[in-house]
């Protein structure tokens, strides 16, 4: 890679309907995208239950680990809604109604509509940070390097701009995607060699199924551009030899 | 809960694709609702790299803490799937052709194709034993409670029929959704007062929006279907006196 340091996160996935099943996790694609397209690396996901001591647990073993540690989900009203409560407890903050998310939250209802359960999603611990929601109101937060967002993905994907002056990022991390009409096995002795060669260059293959029609995509993640396109060289070279048929690059 | 243990799962998808947000995880979804279906809870889902230091440490330490734990990807042919190498250090088995797995894919390629990168998916630990692939030849293996899977969603889906004779689960987790026209905070109260009268059910309650409607799903989770009926019914009578319309009860 570069001298630069690399920017490393995780995310956390806080919901019982991700780990029965019924909910697909869309968060953690957005956010690396994002993340990536800011210069910060996602190294690791954690999908956990809405159990407290597991929260508290899971954040305290990578905050430390990690630049940046993002959540998401539990930040709603309702009793599994535990998310505030338990990042309070990981900072020894107190956890009580914190007053400009009280106030955003207050304004953003109609006069009397602002009732108990809408007073839940302002508080949290009392010396967060917020992040502020476009969507709907109740904002997210942040303590020192932990930033809890909402579950809902529409939701969590406004608020993303919001942080862009908030979080340091390195340089973007850029990928091309070579996809080919050919299998694995064919192209995993010439690739590897490439690998070898290109050691700063993440090289990934991934089989597909579209349509019917079996193929490989190369997947290139570098954060400089020239050495992606000497890799991109390198590929298609054997590629080229082998005769094997290009279905796009991108 | 009911007297007999839980039987408890973590899964590990081993990709970067995924953590690059490239490719949204599907295969979390696909084994969860299986496992829940014969009796087995998913509490934990790590998605790491492709790095075997990685590889081995998450597994060492889920192994112990899990009835069982589900790897998916890393069991290709190209560089990039060192899953089999990984778990053959992590069980300090030897990493080599396994007879029966070179045996399978010896045959299910025509004669002169079974080349060095097919070869390549008849290694794994040695002491590793199978777990058959209908869809395209190359099996999963397993040792002791560590079940490797593909990455490739169908293919993997094509293969968990095959550990239904392998994994001892309990009861099959029940669950029910109340699919509401209404906001979370509307409900937050009486649905914590259902919660705490109903301790056994795991309820949980997820705003949507669905074609433009706003809504909230509470799922009710349990192995008694006693139970969820029970807590069915009392979510209803609050439903019913705050006038709140049920769009589907699933």
């Amino acid at each position: 890679m570069t001298n630069k340091k690399e920017i490393i996160a995780s995310i956390i996935i806080i919901g019982n309907e991700v780990l029965s099943g019924r909910t697909k996790d869309l968060n953690t694609s957005t956010l690396s995208i994002w993340l990536n397209s800011i210069g910060i690396s996602v190294q690791e996901v954690r999908v956990i239950p809405d159990i407290e001591r597991k929260i508290i647990d899971t954040v305290n073993s990578l905050r430390t680990k990690f630049d940046y540690v993002f959540t998401t989900g539990g930040i709603g009203p309702t009793h599994d809604d535990i998310t505030a409560e338990s990042i309070s407890k990981v900072f020894n903050s107190k956890y009580d109604f914190h007053d400009e998310a009280f106030s955003i939250l207050e304004k953003y209802y109609e006069p009397g509509e602002f009732n108990e359960g809408r007073q839940k999603m302002a508080k949290m611990p009392t010396i967060a940070k917020l992040i502020l929601n476009p969507s709907s109101g109740a904002p997210g937060f942040y303590v020192e390097n932990v930033f809890c967002l909402p579950g809902v993905p529409s939701i969590l994907k406004s608020m993303l701009g919001g942080l862009n002056n908030v979080l340091v990022g390195g340089d973007p991390i850029l990928s091309r995607t070579i996809n080919l009409k050919t299998y694995e096995s064919e192209i995993a002795k010439p690739l590897t060699n490439v690998q070898n060669n290109n050691k700063d260059v993440e090289i990934g293959s991934y089989p597909f199924f579209r349509q019917g029609k079996l193929g490989v995509s190369i997947v290139l993640r570098c954060v400089d551009k020239v050495k992606i396109d000497n890799c991109n060289s390198q590929i298609l070279e054997f590629i080229k030899e082998k005769n094997i048929e290009i279905i796009e690059i991108d």
